[in-house]
């Protein structure tokens, strides 16, 4: 997508040097836009683990140049396969949560058994990663195709008024490679000429709305405007959105959908005001193995201080951050929440539009029935 | 109320020099508890429009003295009159929306009409201003008396186990004398001895709830833990909360509430949940003026720069503001939103608990009938 007029993803090899794999260090935007080069399996690890990436897809993706950098380092190794074993393991615990991460490492490692040429097992981890990008990318192409039509049926009624729609967290090209999952849709609409304006939840604790969704978007000609998480239900009593799109950290059998937490408040409010309220994520990122998600999916506490300190740019243009509770005080920080099917209007897959229900998610994967 | 085991209001004369109006001077909590002494009728103004004092019962109060401390310094004038009623409406017009601030200036000037003599028009702004007090320190310790017996029953099926509250901004001592209004049935409960817990929400973009809330309680001793605003849903999923008390900014005569924006997405995860959602306030918040509110009551659009930027403290310990979006992106602030009726379970007033409908809120005003 673009920034600065520039178009770029969030992850891409070296034009110039192969060995070379470049990532956007997250951690200093809005403010920075610092581009890392990972040269060593280490550094993709540390990218992983120090959040340099984030959003389980394109954890996923890093992970799987990481095992490409193993290759290239260990190439002289007489051991090559069992260091890239052990690379592996430690690779797919740089993060707990992100389920995108062990399955993309394992998916890799599952293409080098029984090679023992080094130059193959280069190529071929080379050529696996880069098709797992590649792949991603489409799947998210395919999910801005299949829920523009949502789009323009809402501005065809708008008689030339931008349609309104809001979102909540980065479910962004930031957290994928390119399009994103909620906000596929969103850059597909603009490209073509729809005239699109986006309400960014900032996302507290961690702001990923105000610091990510609203820089990218911005960087992309989109407009939008930031508010406070609390102010969504407001804007929709007073008609102010016409839609809501977010992404999904993990869809169960029955709809029932985590995703970061506030997304319940929201549908809560989409579904008092008769606003759609879609969820727009990969097929991978649907749990068969779970039959309900309200009650079934974990969810993960992280660390308090995320809540008390928050991190900005101070008055000397320094990135840095400052306690904003009193020195003592207690918090709790769970991470996301989880919405109940009932209250999603649709879900927006590559596969197509689906209702969130048992049958139409199980007809999305013939080998369940 | 408590702070470090003493114990304090928000407001009061000084013991040793009653021409002294001492405040806490609140844009410093909870970082530092910084005592000020208020001598002249600017000071007053400046308290208020500065936000030295917030929270419309604490302005209301703050306001009648300050006219107390004009009349002080007017006494030598031959038209003390004259000037009383020019300050007066200066003083009005230091906080554009709070309702308590012209009525409590209102009913001081009232009391002086036809009065000439200094001395007897000094007395009389203070002792109107000290009865104006303690009737608002007397109406939030009724609201706690009579929300009170709701905490009582819910504990006693609760087999010793902590009330769970929830609460949003700060509807505390702070915004008013003593007591506060949701925190008041809270302060007594506590105070007799039974054990409660609260979830202060952090109240994006003012951070009241983390400011205020959460220092308030623990300079009481009560046990709370503060929450992004986003949480408070999946808390209620998990049957953490067992109620929640808000205060009102205004309620109109169908039981629709406007309190601080974030409230109305509380109170649907509460409908939602089947958990009881109150909200406390004195008469004096209801407006008989307005016979709905979701339509009606006006909602004030703030500075965005509350959305961009925020204050705490920097590892050196001091006060500083840091900006948390991208430079030069755009915010939209409402500071408040509405609460349907339909979501509250009832008013928690000085005159007793009543259902959010215009029945009950009319039979507390025989004056309407």
């Amino acid at each position: 997508m673009k920034t600065n007029a520039t178009s770029r993803r969030s992850i891409w090899v070296n034009k110039d040097k192969p060995e070379i794999i470049n990532i956007i260090d997250q951690r200093y935007l809005p403010f920075e836009l610092k581009i890392c080069e990972l040269r060593y399996p280490e550094e993709i690890i540390y990218a992983i683990s120090e959040m340099q990436v984030r959003g389980a897809p394109l954890i996923g993706v890093t992970a799987a140049f990481g095992i490409y950098l193993a290759a290239l380092k260990e190439k002289q190794s007489p051991d090559l396969q069992i260091r890239l074993q052990k690379y592996s393991l430690q690779l797919k615990s740089s993060r707990p949560t992100a389920i995108n991460l062990a399955m993309a490492v394992d998916m890799v490692m599952e293409r080098l058994e029984g090679k023992e040429n080094p130059m193959e097992i280069i190529e071929l981890t080379f050529s696996t990663a880069v098709n797992f990008m590649n792949q991603e990318v489409d799947a998210c192409k395919r999910i801005g195709e299949n829920g523009l039509p949502v789009i323009e049926k809402i501005y065809s009624e708008k008689k030339g008024e931008p349609v309104q729609i809001m979102t909540h967290c980065n479910a962004g090209w930031l957290a994928t490679v390119e399009y994103g999952t909620a906000t596929a849709p969103i850059y597909l609409a603009h490209d073509k000429g729809i005239p699109v304006h986006v309400w960014v939840d900032e996302t507290r604790p961690r702001n990923q709305g105000s610091r990510l969704t609203a820089w990218e978007l911005e960087q992309h000609d989109i407009p939008c405007t930031i508010i406070a998480d609390n102010t969504g239900g407001h804007l929709m009593q007073k008609g102010m959105v016409d839609m809501l799109i977010t992404g999904s950290d993990r869809t169960a059998l029955n709809g029932d959908t985590a995703n970061k937490t506030g997304t319940y408040l929201k549908a809560l409010a989409a579904s008092d005001n008769n606003i759609p309220f879609y969820v727009a994520l990969p097929l991978s990122s649907i749990d068969t193995s779970l039959e309900e998600g309200v009650r079934s999916i974990p969810v993960e506490i992280r660390n308090e201080n995320e809540i008390h300190y928050i991190e900005g740019l101070s008055p000397e243009g320094k990135i840095c951050k400052i306690r904003t509770s009193p020195p003592g005080s207690k918090a709790l920080n769970y991470a996301f929440d989880i919405t109940p099917a009932g209250l999603i209007s649709g879900l927006i897959t590559e596969k197509g539009i689906i209702n969130a229900s048992r049958k139409d998610i199980i007809s999305l994967f013939p080998e369940m029935d």
